[in-house]
């Protein structure tokens, strides 16, 4: 199956910016197979571009998909509220078919919005994988790993459900070419270092990546301090936990020497602005973490905390964060951003050949509309870039193709009925608000 | 003429923050003349606004229409070369009809993103109010006044401009009901302390509000320190200018004395985060204003610095601002910032009788689909406030009301020819790129 767009403003996403302003991409099976201006082949169906953007679909480094549940669940309240109040208590009263129908909503809104890929961190991960194969889109998903008595009865010990994870790994990596597959001990101050070392080990001889929440807070970060371990990155490098491909999510509180760690180490960051900024849980360093040339992507992370799945959202908030606390607007360019909302924040989340127009890549891709007045004007074809990051937003993405198959026409999501999403979502979310009542 | 709207969420955007679950909203000619949940009388047109929510429609506080023609122009660039470099060159050879086309261009992004009034800073002032007119939308119109060389051409001198200004306001106020008109003295670095006293007293003894940049950077601050003439706000009390209503836009680096002033004087403000991130301005302490009992608004700015009208950005992205600097994530909780986007922002901007779902108010008010991934779950009817600020965005605008009139329906605003008007912008502003390069 070969399908040939032509005649869209192709921005390729690589690392010179390329944009062709009248470009043909033809994407063969899952792959791309050309892209330049003048495609001489044929194909089985051709796609009228013009009058369209044609990019890279987003990658959504950081996120907890079935968090779409716990929407607006907790709004202006403090962190330790957040977590310990509102959402643990529901958290282990889910069911798999309420991880099923908050990720399948997650899911569809990522679709829409011209997410292709995304990282996800729960439980219920068989859920997790189903979701991602029925909705269409490509997932990372890396099940979470903690120590907490609250979550023992559903999840068994540590031990026992880092082996639950590898089986889970080996099973479906590699699914339909779109299910990818890692290990998620959740965070340092739910792990010990000796249980973060063990993962890490059985990660390592089985060959999967890990993702991890790293200093979130400024509460880690002093705590491993007082208990004189040093920061967050020198304890978990003393433990060999960085010689594995880590993708750190947050990393809010890193100071010089941390990211020299990370450098050397190769451990990569999932820029999360919008939840790190409504929990009041501080600003990552972005501009900084990535001058030293260390991978960073960005993430939604769960609704709870953002409130949505859009990654576009990301884009903006981002450089106006930079900026506006550098106090400095040549901070984090659009540019800039764009590589980390695709090509760098897939390799942020280990995802090879995925996010960057070009030929051998993964047909993941996105037809945004021009016909809106936030596309108008253009000064140059490298404008639109701008025009992307600062102005347009998810409203006007209207075709989605991942691992080469379209998923998403005229903005209505093609794989699953959105409005049964929609209701079996709501009552998922009114089922666990009557169970913890009860 | 009589329009019932029923079986809508009516967030009404009063102080008490009141929802109807499934209210009616009854307009007759430019007023709301019933809001509850029983509506005994007959009307003319009854909509089914259920799987929508009803709101009053949003302010924004502060822009420069016409200038979504240099939209992109001018992103990741130091201030200075902003203004000297990309926007002045270009806006002294601006036509009427480039003013006209930028304008209108803006009025229908905003109207689409459910934006139903605005204040607006500008020159060529005869083509904002038909802009307005014509795409149906509220307008107050504020005619910039400046002193500065290159623009003498073609505003003539501030005394001159002043007396122009003057007849602008008694001739276009109150017009279709729709338009609203002040004085714009631009700023207190292009304008000297003797000027702006002159224009307070005009604007004073007219009975008309006037609309000024306060304290956007630190150099204008440290500039007036430097001339011993103590803060602006200070400086502005001693000559009498706060003696006529004012609307401050930006006010990023005032002080708790400052506050005061503003306070006793009854000075509003225009909060206009993301312009003043992009630029690299600051960031106003919104928070702290707001608690003093100052009324504040959101402002887009204009789109050169945003990149776009979309107040529904301002919405998320000031409360995320406030909670990650302060590292309070209580801190400009959704309910304010929705006062601030609504009624809140109308008392600042001096529009009277406009910015809530109240009886006797101007019937501007906006319909906005439920029917969306974003505004699911709810859990109680106040939730949809939550969802409103931090999960739902412009692309759910269904409707939209101006003075009685809708303006747009399914998205598609029914008073002028878009596609025309985008062509229109792109032309006036190839156009000036063509002239400066001559």
């Amino acid at each position: 199956m070969r399908t040939h767009l032509f005649g869209g403003v192709v921005v390729t996403g690589d690392a010179d910016h390329t944009v062709y302003p009248s470009g043909d991409v033809v994407l063969e099976d899952d792959r791309i197979s050309y892209i330049g201006t003048r495609y001489p082949g044929d194909c089985d169906r051709r796609v009228d571009a013009s009058g369209f953007l044609v990019m890279p679909g987003l990658v959504n480094a950081h996120t907890h998909s079935p968090m779409t549940l716990f929407r607006g669940l907790a709004d202006d309240v403090d962190f330790q509220v957040f977590l310990h109040e509102r959402v643990w208590p529901r958290e282990v009263v889910l069911t798999p078919e309420d991880v099923y129908a908050g990720s399948v909503l997650s899911g569809i809104e990522m679709l829409k919005s011209g997410v292709t890929s995304y990282v996800d961190m729960y439980f219920w991960e068989e859920e997790l994988a189903r979701a991602a194969i029925d909705v269409g889109i490509r997932a990372m998903i890396t099940p979470g790993i903690l120590d907490a008595p609250s979550w023992e009865p559903i999840l068994g010990t540590w031990e026992r459900r880092t082996q639950v994870v590898l089986d889970f790994c080996r099973r479906w990596n590699g699914v339909e070419g779109r299910i990818h597959t890692g290990f998620g001990p959740h965070a340092p101050y739910t792990l010990s270092l000796a249980a973060l070392a063990e993962i890490a080990n059985v990660a390592s001889s089985s060959g999967f990546p890990l993702h991890i929440h790293l200093v979130e807070t400024e509460l880690e970060r002093n705590e491993f301090n007082r208990r004189g371990l040093g920061t967050t990155a020198q304890a978990l490098e003393r433990i060999g936990f960085f010689d594995v491909p880590v993708l750190a999510a947050h990393s809010i509180w890193v100071d010089d020497h941390d990211l020299d760690i990370y450098r050397r180490k190769g451990v990569s960051v999932a820029h999360c602005p919008i939840s790190n900024a409504k929990l009041g849980a501080g600003i990552a360093p972005a501009a900084r973490i990535l001058a030293r040339g260390i991978e960073v992507g960005l993430g939604t992370d769960g609704a709870a905390t953002n409130n949505n799945m859009d990654l576009w959202e990301e884009m903006k908030f981002a450089p106006l964060l930079a900026k506006a606390v550098s106090l400095d607007p040549t901070s984090l360019p659009a540019r800039e951003v764009l590589r980390m909302a695709t090509s760098l924040g897939a390799q942020a989340s280990r995802l090879e050949g995925v996010g960057e127009l070009t030929v051998g890549y993964k047909a993941d891709l996105v037809m945004v509309s021009l016909s809106d007045t936030t596309a108008v004007p253009t000064f140059h074809h490298q404008s639109y870039i701008d025009l992307l990051v600062y102005s347009m937003d998810r409203s006007l993405v209207h075709s989605v193709w991942v691992n080469g198959r379209q998923v998403v026409d005229a903005g209505e999501v093609l794989t699953v009925d959105e409005e049964a999403a929609r209701a079996a979502a709501q009552r998922s979310a009114d089922a666990v608000s009557q169970r913890i009542a009860a």
